[in-house]
């Protein structure tokens, strides 16, 4: 592993997995490997859960974290190749990044899209550029496409809670039969980033070990690459049924950017809709908008892992840093 | 002690002292007892004293402190029950703070009031409510009535101050004769919170050992259940009286809540004032507006007692965290 | 050295240019220097390289770097003596300053110029006042007229070029003649600081091993007292005839201040321009304006060493550091 900014970066998911549940049992076994190792954490965006689980897991493992939100703390970075910087701009990223590479063993990086304009998001310029000039492994903490300590931690999670309920092979540390999950669009208040839900397909798809279900209103498809492999409908209770796991996440318009189009209260999760369901657990990345998104009965009953999971960001952070360090 | 919010959490104000002053005589003494154990420190306000005299604290303990700037940082979070979050607020303390205890062993959180609605701010929401849902030690770096570590440090400063003027029962770490301490409010140019001489009072009547008097005008009294115990005087040369500490402090009305009435420039502690005093120790807890609160004269003479207070930040937090320590 | 805010506090040039030369060779040979010390880090203006830097140099050394961003973490200090602080100023430095001195065992201060007062900021009030009242070393993470950590990074960095080129007299550290170095104006957007113009002038007189000419249009003339020593001259073509390195800056003017004149864009450094020069290494402190104050052509070519200066901005700081350190 070069560098972590997809799944594509993961030789072994199951490996990875189970590395991040061994950090989960003894959370100091590694304390000695990042002696002497830092890494930068750059915010163009802010973070909570990312940010705080990401130095947790490099604390755990004796490095040190460096945290620098470029916005206030510093200035505006300039992404685009041979730019006359007579603007707002302050510094390329030609220029700041082989520094960042100098300074720090890895580094870590979180950039939103714009939502603005389609092409230039899907580009992932920034955090591709980062990989271009910092010369050291980068690590997304969230990008304008992708989310994959998210995605890593939610295969962690599911993982866990399988072998919770008796229901994985310890051999292959795969599921003994593969698990209905249902990732489900969900209302919200204003237009989010298609991160979180494409990075989540992209990780079910590739760790292959699930029947696995998206569903959202007409206008909210996403984009096919990192769907494809999934079964895809506009009803949400044809595919609920029989759920062992549902995802929940809003997410815009990818087709015309960045909008919201229906927003219709009935597709947030309910008791009566979770009925549908074989017992799920259910999920979500948060920050999550109460009786918006997701109901209070919901998350606040016996079926919400939402805590677990955003207990589990550390691990998953932990093994990814780790992977890192020991490539060096 | 299972938090830290409130001197109702102290059983033990005298031995709590007396650790605070031993730290502040060998820093490192306890600095293995905090390894591999981590603080959150929550900012949804500003800070100087505090958070960087609580970092210091940890580290001489041992301890990794994590300083997140909820604001700047991270978003608005929601404080309500039942909340139907259509509106700014991003996430709620039900999903937040749970995930801070699992990322933290103690999470220390910074919060003012609003001053808006007194009926809020003393219900103490926000606070309460990282305590009912963080499930770990919560201790309060100033919350919307009280200022604890404050408090504590002053009861310290004092404390220390006797003993250097051999006026304190070493066998008993208590006054020999009870010091006259008077709690004096000062002007200001905008509406502050009570907390500091709400905190002051509470501390010092659950301590009683002073001879204890509050001066202030009319139409600044405090919540009684915090100054009960006081003698309470609209007369502030009779205060100062052979009074042996001076606390300056500028608060806002409580009961027409969250204004200034008069702002009368005479209640600014000068020498002349001073004079009336037992050559009295004059204390403030910072910032203080020089030349509206209190005067250069008193702030830059030999009589003000204010750096070596702000010193004592320090110990009082290494104390606290360490009893919380020592509990798990 | 008791502080470090300018070179008239180094005694001796070489020998600390040897020292971070040490550290690049061996990071965490001193290792054990810092144990249970502390820096407090205030930035009342932004940073990025200084501010990573310098914490990367104190973890090497074993100590703790306290990061505090004045303005969004705190509030407005105020530095003049005897203010009647009934305006926006929250915080007297005479309050402030000497509390710093009992957290922390060295104070790093940024603290940029308004450019709008010359006497002013010329008088370097904030950074004096810290020095004043604060009672423990500081140093300038750049002040409002001298950048003092950059341009000891400067002379490290010619130093090691020089040494790489077989031109350096190993037995003294100094070079076996003086190379032509070469201070040129640029353009840019807006109007900036003249500090570190200033203070590489300050520096290279100081160090004595240069013949150091300075170019720039009429009335971008900088503070005498720092040039003093050099060739000025308004012909860049002259200039640059010859010259071993090129050290590229905007500044403002100086006389009347804080402007901006002629800014014509034939100031900008091109590789046309270069030729006229004996092969020479380019130098800037960053950040910069791409296509503006430095052609593309220039920044990525063979002659650019303005990665690797600010590399060695780490190497500059932790000597300077460990020097502090040992003082005590």
């Amino acid at each position: 592993m070069n560098h972590f900014v997809s799944v594509a970066d993961v030789p072994d998911i199951p490996a990875l997995v189970s590395r991040a549940l061994a950090y989960k049992n003894d959370p100091y076994q590694d304390v000695t490997l990042g002696e002497r190792r830092r890494i930068g954490m750059l915010f163009l965006n802010p973070s909570m859960r990312t940010r705080l689980s990401t130095q947790v897991a490099a604390q755990q493992l004796g490095m040190e974290a460096v945290v620098f939100n470029v916005g206030s703390e510093g200035w505006a970075l300039e992404f685009e190749e041979e730019a006359i910087m007579s603007g707002n701009t302050v510094e390329h990223v030609k220029d700041a990044a082989p520094i960042m590479g100098k300074y720090f063993d890895i580094l870590c990086i979180r950039t939103f899209p714009s939502l603005k304009n389609r092409e230039d998001d899907y580009s992932e310029l920034y955090i591709n550029q980062f990989i271009k000039y910092a010369g050291i492994p980068i690590v997304s903490l969230e990008s304008a496409t992708l989310h994959p300590l998210q995605s890593f931690t939610d295969i962690i999670t599911i993982t866990e809670q399988l072998a919770l309920q008796g229901k994985l092979d310890t051999a292959t540390g795969k599921p003994a039969r593969k698990p209905k999950i249902v990732l489900t669009w969900a209302p919200h208040v204003k237009p989010l980033p298609q991160c979180v839900a494409n990075s989540f397909a992209q990780w079910v798809n590739a760790w292959g070990e699930a029947d696995f279900v998206i569903t959202h209103p007409e206008d909210y498809e996403l984009e096919p690459s990192f769907t494809k492999g999934a079964t895809i409908t506009h009803d949400q209770d044809e595919a609920l049924k029989d759920a062992d796991f549902v995802y929940v996440k809003n997410w815009s318009t990818f087709n015309d950017y960045g909008k919201i189009y229906v927003n219709d209260p009935e597709w947030m999760l309910t008791n009566e809709k979770l009925a549908l369901t074989n017992n799920a657990k259910v999920m979500h990345c948060l920050p999550v908008r109460r009786n918006v998104e997701l109901s209070d009965e919901i998350l606040d009953g016996p079926n919400s892992i939402v805590t677990t999971q955003a207990g589990n960001r550390v691990w998953a952070a932990q093994a990814v840093l780790s992977e890192l360090i020991r490539r060096k």
